[in-house]
Formats: structure tokens, C-alpha cells, sequence
């Protein structure tokens, strides 16, 4: 019998990719993928999620941390008066003394990583799946996706539930075109996965999430299947 | 000026000392009071956190996280089949091969620092305190209240938030006594606060929280004020 594992699952590319993973190493009756809202600006991730579990043919959870962003200013929230950036994290991270980008979403990853370890040990599962990758944390823009954080998160998920469950990152070693390359050996069906921070009818193609897409798919000399 | 903490605060006997602490630190106006439900089977602790913040003139912060739990098996929680246990901690553990009692909430103290977390990151505080003392990690009993899933954890929010917040656990290395000893000079109105797991109109005095609160009091000669 496989191990039971939950997969945090947005429907974007990275987590996408996880899930197909997941589903390769536990079996689809093994794997229970959670996603969580937070609040965000727009419902295209969410329609995305539930277009990629009925093409699994599975049911997942969801979770609304809505409420824990409420005094947030983060640009990517629905409440937030900030716009998104329309440029590279680089060229954002080069006028932000903080070192923060404003699409930052505070301890996201580590309250995703936190709530799906509780729901996870309520479910029987011993693993978490996150598809965090290290251009994610390049240049610390997003410093809840470094390997640093990744290694103590998983050590306390690991220590707090008495040793009965750990935290998968199988990317965290890995760009997000080596994450492409691996989901295109899985047959991940990509045109389904939305990345955009904007809500728009198609992709902006300008904002930090759509140039690394571009520039993943361009490296693995394959064309963004969303686009066409 | 003093650094704004968040206080995780219960109405407990640990984290209403925590508090204390806290407001002695930092003054009162930089300090946050946290509460968070979670699914409770009563209401007592949220009355006698009430009455606390009012006593020190304070307001603080709400959080639901009962849908985290909805799928958890433990006694603590409303929807649970299962009886609170009559006993000790230590002699619950002989029965329990998984070495975790029935009143452990799945990766609790990590899923309320996550948010915490989150929370204090949006409102400007640089430190989060948190009531945890070594008498709960006994036995293993509760293990996401050991020094090392602290410390685990304080690395993981550290480098999670690019070091802008750290959590402060400042009973870690001490007995519920000591932090019973700490409340007595800080005068914590000990009278107001609700340990038992029961939500009865007097604390049933045989659950694991209340045998370990009249132990506190009596190591420090003192009788409980709130049995007077």
C-alpha cells in the first residue's frame, strides 16, 4: 500500500506539475490535492485548479485563509489598493529597499505549508507535495520559496506532528524550466494551468509570473500550449 | 520606540502570563493580542479572554481557523465523537503506541504560528510571542510544543519572512511552575483565566490541563485564584 499524499495545488504550472508527479509516485487514490484561497485579485487560478482536477478525475479539498490576509497590502489581493508590477522580479527587487517584491504575500507558503499539515495528519496522509523552485526564491523575492525555508519548515512540520509527517519540494533543487522539461515527460496538460496575475481573457504576458513561463517553455524550444 | 509584537492569547494560564510579559516589554499600545478558534467544544476560553483583554484595556485580534480541523479526530473538537480523557498526560501515553495524546490537535502551534505569522507581517510587528513551556512537550505528549519544533519553526518565519519577524517563546526552558512563578510578579489576573478542557461553570479539576494548573500553583504555595 503507497503512502497516502496531500499535494498543495493552485493550478498553476509548478503545482501542476507536482500533482502529475505526485499521481506517478502514489498512485491517483493515494493523492488528495488542497487548494487554498486567499483572497487574490482574481478567479482564473481557481478555474484552472478545477478544469486540471476533472482532467485527473479527482476531488480535491479546498481552504479559504481569506480572513488571515485581511490587513495585508499585498498588490496580488483583491482589497489591496497597489498595483501589480508590470516588470521582471529583477528589475521590481532593484527598487525595493526591503527586498520584497509587492506581490509578497506574507509567510504565505509557510501558513499553506502549516494548514496542510494539519489537514493532512486529520487525513491520514504522511507527505505534503509543494512545488516551490529555486527561481522562485532568486534574488529573495520570494524568501518562502528558498530551499533555506523549505529545509526548516519541513524539519518543524516533521518535529510538530511527532514525526509522522514530512514536506515534499521534488523542484527545489531545479529552475522552473527543468520543472517544464519534468511536466512535459508527465504529459502535464499545461493548456489548462493558468499563471497570469492578472484576471484577463487571455494571459498579460508582461507581469513577473508571465515572462518566467514564457522564458520556461522557450528553453525546453516548445511553445506555451495556453497561447496557442 | 519599542518593536510592535503579536502575542498568540488563549485565556489560558500561559499565554495571559506570555501577555504580561509582553506589555512589560513593549508597553501596552505596541502589543497585539491573537485569539484563535479553532473548532473548541466550548466557549470558556473565549469568555475568559474576553474578560482579560478588558482588564488590561487591550484589543485584540480574532481568527477562524475551524475549517483546518473539520476532518480531525481529536477530543478537543466540537464535531469529535471521542471523550476528553480523566487523566494525567503520562498515564495516557502508556495507551498510546503513536505516542500522541487524543487532545493533540493535529500540528496546532504550528498552523497558529503560520498565521500569527501572516497576520503580524501585515500589521508591522517584528516578533510574535508564544506561551509554550517544557512541561507540555513532556513525553512527547504535545510535540509541537519542544524547544525543537521552536526552533525549527522560529528558523522557518525567520527566513520565510526575508528576517524582518521571529517568534519569541520565552517559557520554552521552563516548568508550568516557573511560568505560574514569572505570572505571580507580573500579578496576572489568574483569576479570569480558563484552563480546563471541560466547559463546565467550575474547572472539573481531573482533565491533563487542570491537574497540570493546580501542580503550578501548589509548587508555588500559592492556591488557585480561580477555585477561590
Amino acid at each position: 500500500m503507497k503512502e497516502k499524499a496531500m499535494v498543495l495545488f493552485s493550478g498553476g504550472i509548478d503545482s501542476t506539475t507536482c500533482l502529475a508527479l505526485a499521481i506517478e509516485r502514489h498512485g491517483k487514490e493515494q493523492v488528495i490535492p488542497l487548494s487554498i484561497t486567499y483572497g487574490q485579485k482574481h478567479e482564473k487560478e481557481i478555474e484552472a485548479a478545477a478544469k486540471i482536477l476533472t482532467y485527473y478525475g479527482l476531488n480535491g479539498k479546498q481552504l479559504d485563509l481569506t480572513p488571515v490576509f485581511a490587513e495585508s497590502s499585498c498588490s496580488l489581493l483583491s482589497h489591496s489598493q497597489q498595483e501589480i508590477p508590470k516588470e521582471s522580479y529583477a528589475s521590481q527587487l532593484e527598487n525595493r529597499p526591503d527586498g520584497l517584491v509587492s506581490t509578497y504575500v506574507p509567510f504565505r507558503n509557510g501558513l499553506f505549508l502549516a494548514s496542510a499539515a494539519s489537514m493532512a495528519l486529520s487525513m491520514g496522509c504522511s507527505c505534503i507535495y509543494y512545488g516551490a523552485h529555486q527561481d522562485d526564491a532568486a534574488g529573495s523575492a520570494y524568501p518562502d520559496c528558498s530551499r533555506a525555508f523549505f529545509d526548516s519548515m519541513n524539519l518543524a512540520v516533521t518535529l510538530g506532528s511527532g514525526k509522522t509527517l514530512r514536506l515534499e519540494a521534488p523542484f527545489i533543487n531545479s529552475s522552473k524550466a527543468d520543472v517544464v522539461k519534468e511536466g512535459l515527460r508527465l504529459r502535464v496538460p499545461y493548456e489548462l494551468t493558468w499563471s497570469c496575475y492578472e484576471g484577463g481573457q487571455f494571459p498579460c504576458g508582461r507581469c513577473g509570473t508571465c515572462i518566467d513561463r514564457q522564458n520556461a517553455f522557450e528553453a525546453n524550444h516548445v511553445k506555451d500550449p495556453a497561447l496557442l
